[in-house]
Parts: structure tokens; sequence; C-alpha cells
């Protein structure tokens, strides 16, 4: 693994990850989805690309899909931008430790068409080959809240 | 190809294409990069998965790398989210007419560390298998100006 220095503290989450989730939200039905993440590294660079896809438990039909980059930000420090295909960007800070990632949005930006989202915190936690997280979220004139979350287990590093 | 109705002014851009550009700003030394960029469509969708890596055209060391969506809005009108591993993340609004896809910054976005960028004008070309782009950009201070120009070729369809 071609790992920068800065990035020890992100090591855990480098690799493919598969599993299932849950989504709620009071705008919408519950729902329940698979997902494959990855978080893979780039020759000599101090962050993890990031994307991610989701599909229907029951379909298989596509369903959300996201990509960015983790970067390190100093010893215990992390930022993450996220870009949506719904017209939705986000910068995030936040800190690791202990394969514990907890990032809060410093700004969430929209395209003139895309549904208003205005907070959202992620939190990851790694545990040998298992990632668990979950997102919160505060959109559409709702209180921030729990969206997701997910269990995966790495299938490939 | 899985391509989405709403798609259809968006098509010209489907495929991998390489190529090479030249970067330029009153703030860095003039340089030469190779570049290849990839918009994919996802089925059943209305919008292009969009990422990009350039690696330094003397030495092949990896540059910039970034990703994002190109999404259809309307006839004649397209959105675009991207996301930077330097810390910053774009939502765009614009207009598609005849191949040419012209972007200027919504909002421009950035992590606690990133370096200040204001404004950003992505214009891209597209004539039958030749894609040519002029990256405009407001930072660090600097007028907005001329930033990064290319000419790639469709290596995939």
């Amino acid at each position: 693994m071609d790992l920068h220095p800065d990035l020890v503290e992100l090591a855990p989450l480098v690799g493919t990850w598969r599993g299932e989730g849950h989504g709620t939200y009071p705008t919408i039905e519950p729902f329940d989805y698979t997902e494959e993440v990855v978080f893979a590294t780039v020759p000599t660079k101090p962050f993890l690309v990031y994307r991610q896809r989701t599909a229907d438990a029951t379909s298989g039909e596509p369903l959300h899909t996201e990509s960015g980059y983790l970067r390190a930000a100093g010893p215990g420090r992390i930022e993450m931008t996220v870009a949506q295909p719904t017209g939705i960007a986000e910068v995030h800070a936040g800190t690791v430790s202990d394969g514990a990632f907890d990032l809060r949005s410093q700004a969430v930006v929209l395209t003139p068409t895309a549904k208003e989202v205005v907070t959202v915190h992620r939190h990851l936690v790694v545990e040998g080959d298992v990632l668990r997280y979950r997102l919160e979220m505060g959109a559409m004139g709702q209180p921030h809240q729990l969206h997701l979350e997910a269990e995966l287990r790495r299938v490939d590093s």
C-alpha cells in the first residue's frame, strides 16, 4: 500500500467495503439498501479517494452515489470533500481517534435545482474488517437527525 | 450506452479522454501536464459521473485529481458538483449548446486547511472526438483569470 506518512491514522479505512444499510427521514418512506464503499490511496498523496454507491436492497436498482476525498489535516484532524449527483457538495472538518472518524459539515452548497440540505454529520467507525457509519442530516426544513446507518465488511484491502 | 433521455445534450461528453494541458497562474510556475478525464453514465440516472487525473508531463508524477457529477437541469441547462482532494468543493450552474458546456461556480467552499479559491469557470467544447477545455479561477487574492487549458482525444466511448 502506497501510504503517505500523514495517512497513518486514516489507514484503517483503506480498501473496498460492502454491506447493507437502512435509511429514514421524516419526508420519505424508510428504505433498505446495499452499498459498496471504496477508500483508495494515490501514490505520494496525503489523501484518500472516496467513492460510494448504493442500490435498492430488493430490486437492485441504483439509488445514491457520491465521491470525494478524505484528507489528513494534522495529528487527530481530518477533512473531507464530497460531491453528490443530486447537486450537493460538502466540505467537512473533524477528528480521527482509534479508527473513529467524526466529520461535521463546515458548508453544504447546492446547485439551483438541488433539494435543500443544510447540515451533514458523518460518523464512521472501523473495527478490524467491519466499517459502521451513521449519517445525520438537517434538510428539507427538518431538524438535524439520523438519516442513514450501515454496516459494511472489508472485501478487498 | 444507458443514456437517460434528459442526457441527450450531454451525450457528446460520454467516454474516456486523454491528452495534454498547460497550467499558469501568477502565484506558481507555469507547468505542462498529461490528463485523463472520464464522463460515465449510470443506468436510469439523469447525470454523468465525472473523474479526472493529471500527471506531470515530464516526470509522470501524479498532480491533481478531482471528481463529481454533471447534471441535466432542463433544456440547455446543466449543473455540476466537484470535490477536490485539496479541500475544495464547487457547485456550478450553466448552459449547454451544440457540444459547448459553460459552467460558472455558484459557490466554492473550503475546508479549514484549503488554499483560498473564490471563483471557478469551466468551459468545455466537444468537436467529434476532441475535447478542449479552459478553466479560469479567482484564487489566492488574484483576479479571476485563465488557470488551465487542455486538449484531449476520446480513447473510449
